[in-house]
């Protein structure tokens, strides 16, 4: 078959909108009809040639969320008509990481995944017979996908796509962080450094389980309100302060319970460390560093008691924890609308990636 | 009261033994008469001048057993004749970091203690009416000293002083590790870097929670029998193989589950975080690094699942666990014997120092 799809020819160059051609789903894959994107600093990381790791000429996008309309054989969790979210981070339940019970880091396909094809090391997507690759399994910047049942999580029917769809990154992202790796319990105090999408998520899943200060960080004070509003009770603007982590202790007597590194700045993960409290502080880092960059710190900070830790995908299990976090933007629990500032032809797509590049939306998204 | 001690006028000097004076003690504190104390690297560390917050004239020494003499006002939980062991991490069980129940950093006494005073601002030792430091609360290098009652752990009668002296640092610091702050499981695989007194204290701990593959790493190579008595599993030579933690991930398919660094080197610590498995492992640091020394790492390593911590003696809340790792050895669950390598006067004390800067006694035990 044939799908619209905005397609990456090369790095640093804007996408074009092509007809591509879609070859159908294999056994255990499903084909799904995108009917939403959100637009990611992923994508851009990698568009820009900044990812070692990526690859041309691809389909970028991995924030969608649509509807199953064919299943490839023995695939037994989905139908015609279910309503999907695609995962970067498949939930495959057999592998040695799935079964450790410790970690979402599910290694079932990265290998291929990461080389930008489908399990079988082949693409589903070419042009004038010529293939083009996938991008972080999903390439929801493609109207019509084929991708792993694995890689699948069903939600419920009534979830507006072009809201939850940044479920699948952000939102989860964000949320995930403070739910399933740190684990925050009512009555902690927490910093967030840089008040982003990924920030905002923090802020307001640490409102979602009753923590006390919840202080946000960031050089941007026009950040300030937006953050307030999804829960956020102390700003903090480190060009104000002669020394970010000084004032954060004493804001706390003593440190905070819990920080969250969203910027990808080493300087700043190391503030986010050494801010937290002596004997328990646990610092989650969230933000994608350049590449090659290191993290520093005096090993005392750690033997006092502290620890440095990381959440990819929000330590979500993405088939079991993505109808979850669905569930509660459903019931109210936490919001998105305010999050998404801008919705855009899959044509504008360019448009989305200036607008994130200069800060102008939190997110914008693609609507089929 | 006059007592024997082993004073340290100035760093970098051989210690010389004094009749001292020792004011008693004030109300919520403790005569104990000490029996048997270990010599620590930490005793050296700081007579050497290395250490930054190093004070003198001092009466070292902070690894002892002994027989409560005389209580002060208000001393509740103590009576002459009870069998105890120093802490130089008290438990107050008052403080916000005993009442916080995630960490044995108690508070309570940390700054007098830190000036190498009682809580009253004021030393109980002194010679020609000059006063005379403690350190670390216990300076066992004196043959009685006053501690307070929180700085005290009761231990059975039976135990014997000239073995159990070493629960009060090395020991503890070793199990604890395992046992209170990594909390290892059954079935897990771990690696030790270093093994000296604390690296086959770590091995022991391992040993006794069920752990199955236990790897010790040391250049040293003289080390391997007495860490396979104690439970090593399989023994790494760095100076035989290309890449310590690619060896290691390949040993173990993946990595270990936990790490522990026992050497003091920040390189060694990054090792020692690199070699554990993605998406849980866990890394410990124990040893104590160069002053102004700094880990490093890509923090990829924890994004996918790495945790960096630390811990400090062991992660043991003195008065609660301490006699419980008293009473493992007594029942015969670890041993302390084969560790015990060479049995001094309080006389020969600067021989016992000799003995561990040239790697000749794993411990050495003054007798009184």
């Amino acid at each position: 078959m044939k799908t619209r799809a905005a397609v990456a020819w090369q790095a640093g160059q804007s996408l074009t909108i092509e007809e591509v051609d879609l070859a159908g789903p294999q056994a255990g894959e499903v084909l799904v009809e995108i009917k939403a994107t959100g637009i990611c600093h992923t994508d851009y990381y990698t568009l820009s040639g900044a990812d070692p790791e990526g690859l041309f000429p691809a389909i970028l996008g991995h924030e969608g969320a649509g509807v199953v309309v064919e299943t490839g054989a023995n695939v037994k969790s989905l139908k015609p008509g279910d309503h999907v979210i695609p995962l970067y981070t498949p939930e495959c339940r057999e592998c040695k990481f799935c079964l450790s019970r410790k970690t979402n880091l599910c290694q079932a396909i990265r290998t291929t995944q990461g080389r930008g094809l489908m399990p079988d090391s082949t693409s589903r997507f070419s042009l004038h017979g010529k293939p083009i690759l996938h991008y972080m399994g999903t390439s929801t910047f493609s109207n019509f996908i084929v991708v792993p049942e694995i890689a699948l999580a069903k939600i419920r029917n009534d979830a507006p796509f072009d809201k939850v769809c940044y479920i699948g990154c952000g939102v989860t992202t964000g949320i995930g962080a403070v739910v399933f790796t740190a684990k925050v319990e009512a009555g902690a105090n927490i910093a967030v450094f840089g008040l982003g999408g990924i920030g905002l998520n923090v802020i307001q899943g640490a409102r979602m389980v009753g923590a006390d200060r919840i202080i946000g960080i960031d050089i941007n004070p026009e950040r300030e309100p937006l953050a307030r509003e999804f829960g956020m009770t102390d700003f903090l603007n480190p060009n104000e302060v002669d020394d970010v982590v000084n004032a954060i202790v004493q804001m706390t007597g003593g440190g905070v319970d819990y920080s969250f590194e969203c910027t990808g700045h080493t300087g700043v993960m190391r503030q986010a460390l050494e801010c937290t409290h002596k004997g328990w502080g646990r610092s989650i880092i969230i933000g994608v560093a350049a590449a090659g960059a290191e993290i520093n710190t005096r090993p005392f900070q750690l033997v006092t008691g502290r620890k440095w830790e990381g959440s990819a995908f929000g330590g979500a299990r993405g088939r079991s924890d993505v109808p979850r976090i669905v569930d509660w933007y459903m019931q109210g629990k936490i919001k998105i609308d305010p999050l998404i500032t801008h919705t855009l032809k899959l044509e504008d797509i360019n448009e989305g990636f200036s607008l994130m590049k200069t800060g102008k939306s939190i997110r914008a998204v693609i609507v089929y």
